[in-house]
């Protein structure tokens, strides 16, 4: 991922320095687990802890050019830093069992690092939900006009999005918390699977039930189903304030810095263009999707091919998103929010909102539903053409007010009571976003 | 979907019929929670009902091409067919209503389906797993010998897998059983939300927390990737499968049935056919991912660019992949599997599998891991150039033999040592996959 | 394709007994070549070519039932109706040479199909764009008022993307039409190849240089890239539709049709559901993108897992483009284009989108390009802040007035002066438009 | 990109600071047309040249920092550098005019290399297909042993398929050669098509013939599609590598290196690696190609979602594709080819192959089709059934010889016989791949 999307965070944790300490850290672990069961001298595992600092992603990568295998030049390299007691390591272990256990390590952190992102999108998010539970605004279905709504209304319907694409990450990061020592074609020819399950209980993961060389690869594309709702999500949210700052609507608007400028050529402009670069992101996380299901078919025990995307895609996709939460949240901190123009769309549209309260009253009055129809369509294509507002036109029809009272009239276009069921949905949401998050406490790992 | 490949249950599920009966029976539910709120006359639903049997999809395309809205002909319909006491039928809902209900209800019902087949899956699985536990076969990695295995452990691996798949579908049938009866934009202006609750329940499903004018389309999403995931351990089988029947390994093969004939111009042909289309299949279920993830970002309440995947991709996608799962079925009644081509092939690697064992021997002994594998892979390469059996060269080998006794050599060639812990994971597999299916007892909803 | 998106001329296309009729056309045409050689006997083609009205695809798929293999059963088909001269058919020939040939004819009338929409989609849209070459509008960058534009050059835009995907859609005509009759492998073991370069040249196509048993799938993935093209072209078209309708713009709108109904609920509706369809659909052709290049990679002289996609979602990509054209078609037809919004959104604006001109005239009088920004920019922010209109804000601007004379700064307000290079291009294009179609003189083939 | 994947011709075109200059070149050509049309001061663009030596990318990153701008930010470095002279560079221009006019500048450049490189990979594959264009092999279709062909001739399909790959590469170059100098909307506000036309001309550009903002993404996306279909060609000649090296079959195999090592654990493996990275990175080319769809429906005169692939995805395509074509440079180089198990496996299948041979002299002596078919299936199922060889148990069928006689059965199974036709199409392929390669010549630009 280029530095223009990469946290810190993530800059660290996909880094080949990072990369080679967490697979010391698994050699270590199953090596730990093999002095318990005495196969190798106790102390080994300790002596060899501090190599960890050593490590030399060059040297590393000067030795995979000959052997062309990046794990036996990680070894050759401890062999070179450790001397004979690095002969211990790898004992019994394909490759597999240590880049996949890495992996797994490596994702689990990856997913604390985005759930801790989304909880701070939804604490924000739930403050503006609270704030603006009784903002009327236009409601729009098909870009068009539809009934009113409430801007928390709407931000709440954002706020239960991420709430579930936040459950799905919290069982991607289980899914992904299982590595493997179980050796060439997995099925512990060379190692008990007692080691197995120590060594992995000391990273905090679970043994594969069932591994060929590799863990499954489902996994990881479940892995990347999550990432792609949270992305997906976003979307959603960025599109829709594209929407609402666009210079006709501008009923809110992306934040606009000191010194910032929106065009070389046009100094007037002041462009959504954080909530654009999200859309765009967003297609970059969904496109590891496909390529992370066609790496599940594996021929036999495994082949390579899915190692490339895990290299690259895979961990862009990660950094994409982590960046996108970030700037999500910098979109969130500085939102700029005008309820006079939201207020002033709804008078704009001259009560045309209520058509469906007036059908449902000629409707109880005793007409069919389809002739109720047109007549209240008859006078909103008036109104839309301009001949009168909505709801003058309605006062003068004579097929109306033979039905329905005047004043019975007004009170179809009362916004509060339009609204008055808002409170309910956002009072449980708000309680939902609010409740303790669960799995966090141990959240390094 | 093509009649080729559409099960009949499918075909009912997605005819036309099927799908305005479905609306009249969400039509209905909230008629009845009208009802007793008092909203619409006593016995509305009851009169009503009898409906269901008198729909006329082609009056109701008719009507649409009118209209140019299908809710609104089948509601034209509907008072055609049931008078003036249909009226009270859709009283404040809007069309989303019925129609994300009902296709809640229909996708509940698809999962069903899917979820049937699987148990019919892993359980034949199981059973083979258990048949072949002992059934050695060459472990094959990248396409090459590696080390040996069991055919009820690679099967068995390919069982883990669906079990996987199964739990994310009954996730899916959880996440997709969400309707809404809440209205324009979801904020239940013309209804209160007590009636949805209701109408709802009576359905077997739960209102959506927070909707828009449609439920979101991140459910929709994640039911698609559910399907993914099954048809992709679909193609990882079929993909081995076909590696299995090829010419030069024929170790196993799909049925080919009393009157089939392989190719039209080569009578000596026995094709694993079925095996390649389940291949081509799930890309055709995969390509479904990208749509339904696109399909999220609606357009502030709601746009209908949603809609044509729903009719299209969507009921293909599970339309093939209750065909696929009908067709690995009938794979693995008639699965045909040569023990002994298995064993000839562990035969004729004249114990190259074994380098692993004796690579540790020798770091055992003293020898640093990188000298080691230099001395086994000296000997490997020379039997790969057939200048000998990798055992004799080994017997003969001066550095080895200086270090590890004939009889020691031996026991690193035994095949039962090697496969010793096999039986582990498939014991604890098969527990599983025999535990009684949660959440099936209801399976018609 | 269900029946909503298919126009009648591709279910006729994409029919079962147009499949077979194909399939024998192909034989017959293979036939010919053959007698021409004395490999058969003369008459035998002739005698044989009436069978093609007595075609019964239920009898040919009863049998398929039994062998298992579709071009078996179809000639076991012809040999009931044709008795024993039916024999002489498929002579040296494998199922593929049928199949693929027949599957070349197909798309190569589809894309003649598809062409002559397109064809009248450019004639629509260039009368549209000759209308609206002086119509100013607004023209918009990230949704925000940018500069002025005309009407005619927006549509001129697209209508230049139509043309280049035309050409890509003659490209792939091309592309496609190419058979085979070489034989199992490819390598005419049985048939000279003068028979095929005969057979084919009668069916207006050319032999696949080198095959496999198959034409190879790369042909068929630039056709699936050729419809995304047009699918793509038409998404961005209608996208632009969707905002130039939306309430606060509404300053062009898709027809709507007398007796439609927008909303179920809402009588005052009046959506683009149509434009929103088109973006659906494109997802849908899009869908076919990545299957087509998964078929690509067959095994060896090749598999069977392309067929499931060509049975599935390639004519269904073709059928919904076919039917996006004819709703394009519709919309373009009855469009409707409200100029007078356009230019009271550019009055709306107060002169901002004169900045640049401002800028580039203040850099002319020797102020430092970042300089002059801040000015204008500060200008133009109180602008938005609703201080006062733009063009009064710069006229009292102490630094601007002290450079440039009110005359000069008048002129930059100028609208005609800023669209007086929009004919050029549009003459260009509309030229281009008109020129002569190539290659359709012969469209049926 | 990963520095693993990264060529280094690729890496400097990707680099910042070569972006930075292409940026310059550009608003050099484009003041140099301002120059000669006396908008700018003579020499201005001479004096401003020497800047490209010392643009600081990193200095531009700090400026973008506060302006949220790159191209402001680039600008402002460059008055920075340049002092007032600067302020003549860009004039009447937006900063897309010299960001996609740039790009289009690397992209051709990119397609300059990749095409480089095909043809190198052309000429190895050529020379291939010539040496081994008489070497029996089996062909194989669905993984079964088919009828037989030759290395060569299955080499030749590869050939065709990187020649028609080649020819896509070459449109999408001259569709990517398109620039803009159009300013903030497209139509030429500030400055008139000639100063355009002549700054593209500079550059051996053409420019866009009507742009919005943008040049039109669709231009884009076929350049992504010309990439995924050479990542294609090289996976399908990279997935039957695979199946040639596996352990059974060993035809043919990459090159494994001296010093190479195959696995951690299992010092006997050789694995093809390099193939099955090649399909791996395949799936990572193509996944750019939905984003570059998904980028074509810009909003308006544009909107900036498509530039975060712009900036990731499509230059890691183009990187790992040329990484890919150098990996499989190396694998031509290199590989193995074994005629003498391929003459193994033709042998082995005791004259199954020639069954189509049989059939049709079968129905040439009279037989019905169908009831050919039923007599050479008993013997090949037989055959297969391991009861005999085909031949002798075609030589002893009763129904056989009653009606050809054993010299005749001979004849079927002559192999030259069968590949008599192969030499032709590969002497027309070879010429077709050593015509000279137009285009090329001033292959820099």
């Amino acid at each position: 991922m280029i530095p223009r999307y990469t946290p810190p965070d993530m800059a660290r944790l996909f880094s080949a320095e990072e990369k080679y300490r967490t697979w010391l850290e698994v050699e270590l672990a199953a090596c730990e687990a093999m002095e318990e069961a005495g196969l190798v001298p106790e102390g080994t595992s300790a002596s060899l802890r501090p190599l960890a600092e050593r490590l030399d992603p060059a040297r590393i990568e000067t030795i995979e050019k000959e052997c062309h295998h990046d794990v036996i030049a990680f070894l050759t390299h401890l062999e070179e830093l450790g001397g004979s007691t690095a002969r211990w390591l790898h004992r019994g272990m394909t490759s597999s069992d240590v880049v996949d256990t890495a992996l797994a390590l490596t994702l689990r952190r990856a997913a604390c690092a985005l759930i801790e992102r989304l909880d701070q999108v939804i604490g924000l998010l739930a403050t503006q939900v609270a704030a603006h539970r009784r903002t009327p605004m236009m409601g729009r279905t098909h870009g068009m006009h539809a009934e009113p709504t409430t801007f928390g209304f709407v931000l709440g319907s954002h706020l239960a999005e991420f709430l579930r694409a936040r459950e799905r990450m919290l069982l991607a990061r289980e899914e992904i918390s299982y590595g493997k020592i179980s050796g060439a074609v997995g099925n512990h020819a060379h190692l008990d699977p007692e080691i197995e399950a120590r060594a992995l209980g000391r990273l905090g993961l679970r043994p594969e039930p069932i591994a060929t060389q590799v863990v499954p690869r489902d996994r990881h594309a479940f892995f990347c189903t999550a990432l792609a709702f949270i992305a997906s999500a976003i979307e959603r949210f960025a599109t829709n304030l594209r929407h609402l700052q666009r210079s006709e609507v501008f009923e809110a608007a992306e934040p606009f810095e000191v010194g910032q400028k929106g065009s070389s050529a046009m100094p007037h402009k002041r462009n959504p263009v954080m909530a654009e670069n999200l859309c765009g992101l967003a297609r970059l996380v969904r496109a590891a999707l496909i390529p992370a299901f066609e790496n599940i078919a594996l021929w036999h025990e495994r082949d390579i091919s899915h190692s490339a995307i895990e290299r690259t895609l895979l961990p862009d996709a990660v950094t994409a998103l982590a960046f996108m939460l970030d700037r999500l949240l910098r979109i969130l901190r500085g939102m700029e929010i005008y309820p006079e123009q939201m207020a002033h769309h709804i008078e704009q549209s001259q009560g045309l909102w209520a058509s469906e309260a007036l059908l449902l009253a000629l409707v109880e009055r005793g007409l069919g539903r389809q002739e109720a129809y047109r007549i209240v369509q008859r006078n909103a294509m008036r109104a839309l053409a301009k001949e009168g507002s909505f709801r003058n036109l309605v006062l003068e029809d004579p097929e109306i007010i033979a039905r329905i009272s005047s004043a019975e009239i007004e009170k179809l276009f009362d916004l509060s009571h339009a609204l008055r069921h808002v409170d309910q949905a956002i009072d449980r949401l708000l309680l939902q976003a609010q409740r303790p998050k669960e799995g966090l406490g141990t959240a390094e790992n």
